[in-house]
């Protein structure tokens, strides 16, 4: 199904909003017997081009990972808004946000999910590739995030 | 880490409470290209011994589960309470309930995790194996389940 629909079924990340992110990777780092992961920034509007439903916004969001297996749990601390991060934050209190899946064809694979009732949240770049968020949680039960490495 | 701590880091289940687990199914199935998997209702108490913070409950789940990748995602519906399905449910709606771990040694894991303030929710027998699921919500912002195949 590399061609067509989503292209992967393969669950790469699981993301976790939290409130102190300092605090979490902690107590995860000391249950699981890890390294406390490094904490790092996303970057700014202007690199990184975060648009939530369309709109250009400021806010930014403190990240930590653990592989644990073959999966990565991302811890998500939201600073500033809006963002996909801290409405869900404000919703649900602290939780999953996300489950992540590598694609290729950013643009191809959202209009295949918006062809399924399952439209983009939020958007933006990282160093070396991008992201989009989409609003799964009416019909699947969660938030999907799209990660393509370009 | 094998003989110490929980043992593992590996996350091998993401457990997902719905509301309608045959229409979640389906959708799940159209969006990824994946077949309907059946779905199967828990053990009646008497036979899982299912309990919930250490009462026994007669609370069961309907629950359906899709291979991504090496990870499982489990639907669960709830039936009836009390239960950590529904409770979760009533409290946040739809969403990811936990994160599950394969682990050796159940009263020592649940004896380790009760010693990091992570006490035991409610636990249970399934056909080949044990769970146990643990309130990680305050410090680890997630549920986690323990599952022991004997």
């Amino acid at each position: 199904m590399a061609e067509k629909g989503l292209g992967t079924n393969v669950i790469c990340q699981i993301g976790l909003v939290v409130r102190d992110i300092e605090r979490t990777a902690k107590i995860y780092a000391d249950v699981f017997g890890m390294d406390v992961p490094n904490v790092i920034i996303t970057d700014t509007e202007d690199v990184a081009h975060t648009k939530l439903r369309g709109a250009p916004t400021q806010a930014r969001a403190k990240l930590a990972f653990f592989q644990m297996g073959n999966v990565s749990l991302e811890l998500i601390e939201p600073i500033g808004e809006p963002s996909t991060w801290k409405e869900f934050l404000d919703e649900h209190g602290e939780g999953v946000h996300h489950i992540a899946f590598q694609i290729k064809g950013m643009d191809r694979a959202l209009a295949y999910l918006d062809s399924k009732d399952i439209p983009v949240i939020q958007r933006g770049d990282y160093t070396g590739g991008r992201y989009a968020y989409v609003d799964g949680a009416p019909s699947l039960g969660v938030v999907l995030e799209l990660l393509e490495n370009v």
